[in-house]
């Protein structure tokens, strides 16, 4: 068999092979006809739970839709990349930065609470107002985590509360197993391989 | 004890426990010095790998640095929440969609392969380029993975001629193992539960 009749079998065989692999997926996804409001939770130890969540407020920017964000610890850094960009859309962005830092930095446990308890707080109205598609709780996880905000009072507020067309994006290592019971849709970001170990620090741009 | 001073006691042990936790995570910390453009993975069955790129794009944006990106597999919508927004942004942003759509859509194995190759000459130019500090390649691993482009161009091109401050994101499940070995960051986007499984749809703002 010379090359080209080669080529035009190998061609042929994966027309075959892409239809079939079309009409099983058109089939598969012409099941999928719900719109609903998803609870998301971004956890697990690897890079990419809240670039993931801003990847999504973002697209919902992009569409013109309006967003909630609670960040339930402050970054090291204050001056974010995605601080900045979300400011420059005041119509649609309600952002919420907790001024407390993160426990390990405070060392003022008494203090997180009263931050916790107030970022949950916004939350909560971010999450009623009609105004909002999509809410991101950044980091709650880690709040839940060290008790600082009472779990069954979360949960129920998110079964009872959250409007049916609402997103409600949820990040943070060590999510609580209700949490993750309770959630539509859920990824935990594993690391595979992480710079700083490699004696890199965070980056501009990367890690904030 | 009364509840006040056992709350007394919790707290003062909590702040003896955050000032160790600080001191152990600031003694790391302060070995992470360097400052690396990173070959960054994002692989896995999850949702998340675009959207956590496209966090690290926006980031890049919110800071004024320039990014180059191909996307290497047309989305079914062409109009995405990220294209609209990345448009927005034409003095920072040079954007590259692939005008050929996924081959199970396509089914034209030579049209997706001159496609791939005219997208990877655009991502050849965007690395070379001085003005980008972010490259996303989104989807290229699917484009690797039925060898529409061949994996040693593409790994020589990254280990010779990517500059040592640009940092390039590659996407799309099925990494090559050989891409994985190469990289500094890699994370693996894991699929605990996804609402396709309920009959959801792909929505406005989570998936495009």
């Amino acid at each position: 068999m010379t090359e080209l009749a080669h080529d035009d079998e190998e061609n042929a065989r994966h027309k075959i092979k892409a239809a079939k692999h079309k009409a099983a997926k058109d089939k598969i996804m012409a099941t999928k006809v719900g719109e609903k409001g998803l609870l998301i939770v971004h956890t697990g130890t690897g890079k990419g739970k809240t670039s993931a969540a801003l990847g999504m407020v973002f697209r919902h920017i992009g569409h013109g839709y309006p967003v909630g964000i609670v960040q339930f610890t402050k970054s090291p850094e204050w001056d974010t990349g995605e601080a900045r960009l979300l400011k420059t859309f005041p119509d649609l962005v309600t952002l919420h930065i907790m001024g407390e830092g993160f426990t390990w930095i405070t060392q003022d446990r008494e203090r997180d609470i009263a931050a916790a308890t107030a970022g949950w707080e916004r939350a909560k109205e971010m999450i009623r107002d009609d105004r909002h598609r999509l809410v991101l709780l950044d980091e709650l996880n880690i709040v839940l985590r060290y008790d600082y905000l009472d779990l069954n009072e979360v949960l129920t507020f998110l079964r009872d509360e959250k409007p049916a067309d609402k997103h409600v994006v949820i990040t943070g290592r060590n999510a609580k197993p209700e949490l993750i019971e309770m959630a539509d849709l859920v990824t935990e970001m594993t690391l595979i391989k992480h710079p700083f170990r490699a004696g890199i620090k965070g980056q501009k741009g990367i890690e904030f």
